[in-house]
């Protein structure tokens, strides 16, 4: 049973499902691919976005394609983690080595571009031609605000304004798509649906600053890797965006003082962020875009599946890992 | 014109607007991507698989849509040599820098995965259902030949029957592909599609066997890439096994005397390859596979398709580059 959703036991019994259909998905005769499916869809992914997909399609029919779509999602939002986790070089992945450390980098290229066509055959085949099309459009979108967020590496123009379309491409219209998806495949009225996209997308938005976040205040042993990681690899995100705004003792702005920086202590930014309200001034924003899902959510149909959207968002806004 | 086809004006005719698709299906706003996606189409490449597509599609009834699927299947490629580098370490492709040399490692598996994104998105539009899961699966084959290519690498373990079954997922299916696609989504007769996928598979062994026979014959200028590239990297090909069976002097069995070997010395190997017929012995496969393309196209219906698919693969076994 998958811990995040057990106060969610339709949910949650229905993920075993998709769990299945993406072991079955990714089933290969070759050894590194499938001991590299094993290993990444281990059980203890939260499974999250098939998990939206399946609560907005309940907005509508359910049907079974809709746990194939799930599939799908999830397929691909592993496709990235991979891709990201090798250009990032980051050596754990929910606190086992990631793939690239497993199978080498080449490998680790390969078994993404693996499950990306995997999770392009499961659209082909369980989608309208339109979903496919959004969802290809999406992984674009991903890619570019990657390659954007690669140029602001170890940049000290990194802004609030710059930190939130980042987040969006590479995070939030993931979840957008997953709640469009459900509902549209279930035939859910277009106000309802495209109410259910901009619930995902507030949703996912609140989602990814409280990752950021955790990178900053979180016990390293529950998040599954090491804390640090984003300003360690360049990446300035909200947290520490906040606290130099919040910074009286000039000590982080001294840090940006130039065009790029670099990071000998990473330790030291961290007291420093968490020293300057880096920490709480993240989790406001989270609270902000939680606030504006909860607000979409109160304009869906009543009833047990706007009561799940609405708990799950409260409950991910809390969540410490 | 597309110097490749200059003997084909029809096709090259039509390729100059599958080059215009390609542009404009991989715009984007990012200065990264749009670089990469100029530099990667600058229309250098022989664009065979998206010609030979239209080629086939002359069994039917040609569509403006097959100009779509001609410039989707050309993104595959394009995608997959661009992640192919990455994990290669390649520094040149087609004579100039290799995306990863000129933009990074992260930055060209994103620009790789995005090309890919692109690839769907036109396969979701403009295919069938059928033939969209047919892009996915042959995706999928490409990446488990890869891997299992990697796991090769400086193996002594290299025989005729891997090498052939390698070269068929990285390279012959995706020519086979091509030829099916263009012919089934202009609504040509099952029979004649069939053949056509025979075709497009005989002619990608050959075109794969001489590619490898180039890595060590070749002129490097004109071939645009350094030669001996695939024993640097540890891939034993054709032209290797070859010489390997014929090598009387014991010199060249040697260096697979052990399980796996190294290469100290990769003008040495290129030298004996030469020596001891390693030349000759992959053109005559090549020619087996040429032969066996040309029985097919003998039964696909005479006219001027006909003369040019002919033409075709006995152009491309007599090239030098």
């Amino acid at each position: 049973m998958n811990t995040f959703w057990q106060e969610f036991p339709a949910i949650a019994e229905s993920l075993e499902k998709v769990s299945r259909i993406i072991q079955d998905s990714c089933a290969s005769q070759n050894p590194v691919i499938a001991e590299g499916v094993s290993a990444l869809f281990d059980g203890k992914g939260k499974l999250l976005r098939p998990g939206m997909l399946l609560i907005a399609a309940n907005f509508g029919k359910k049907q079974d394609k809709h746990l194939k779509l799930a599939a799908c999602l999830e397929i691909l939002h592993m496709a990235t983690l991979i891709h990201d986790d090798v250009i990032d070089d980051s050596p754990l992945r929910r606190g086992v080595p990631a793939a690239h450390a497993r199978f080498g980098k080449r490998d680790a290229v390969l078994i993404g571009d693996y499950l990306l066509s995997r999770c392009f055959l499961l659209a082909a085949e369980y989608t309208s031609a339109a979903n496919a099309v959004n969802l290809g459009k999406l992984l674009s979108r991903m890619c570019a605000m990657e390659i954007e967020q690669n140029a602001d590496r170890f940049s000290s123009g990194m802004n609030l304004r710059r930190y939130l379309k980042k987040i969006m491409g590479k995070s939030a219209m993931l979840f957008s798509l997953a709640c469009h998806v459900g509902g549209s495949e279930a035939k859910a009225s277009r106000q309802i649906t495209e109410t259910l996209r901009r619930t995902g997308y507030n949703i996912g938005m609140a989602f990814q600053i409280i990752d950021d976040m955790l990178d900053y205040s979180g016990d390293a042993g529950a998040v599954g890797k090491p804390l640090g990681n984003d300003i360690k690899e360049g990446f300035v995100t909200l947290p520490l965006i906040c606290a130099v705004m919040r910074d009286t003792s000039g000590m982080l702005r001294s840090f940006f003082s130039q065009p790029s920086f670099t990071v000998d202590d990473p330790d030291l930014i961290i007291k420093l962020v968490r020293e300057n309200g880096g920490i709480e001034g993240a989790r406001s924003y989270a609270e902000i875009y939680t606030n504006r899902a909860l607000r979409e959510i109160a304009r869906l149909p009543s009833g047990a599946a706007r009561n799940m959207l609405e708990k799950l968002t409260i409950t991910l806004l809390r969540r410490d890992r």
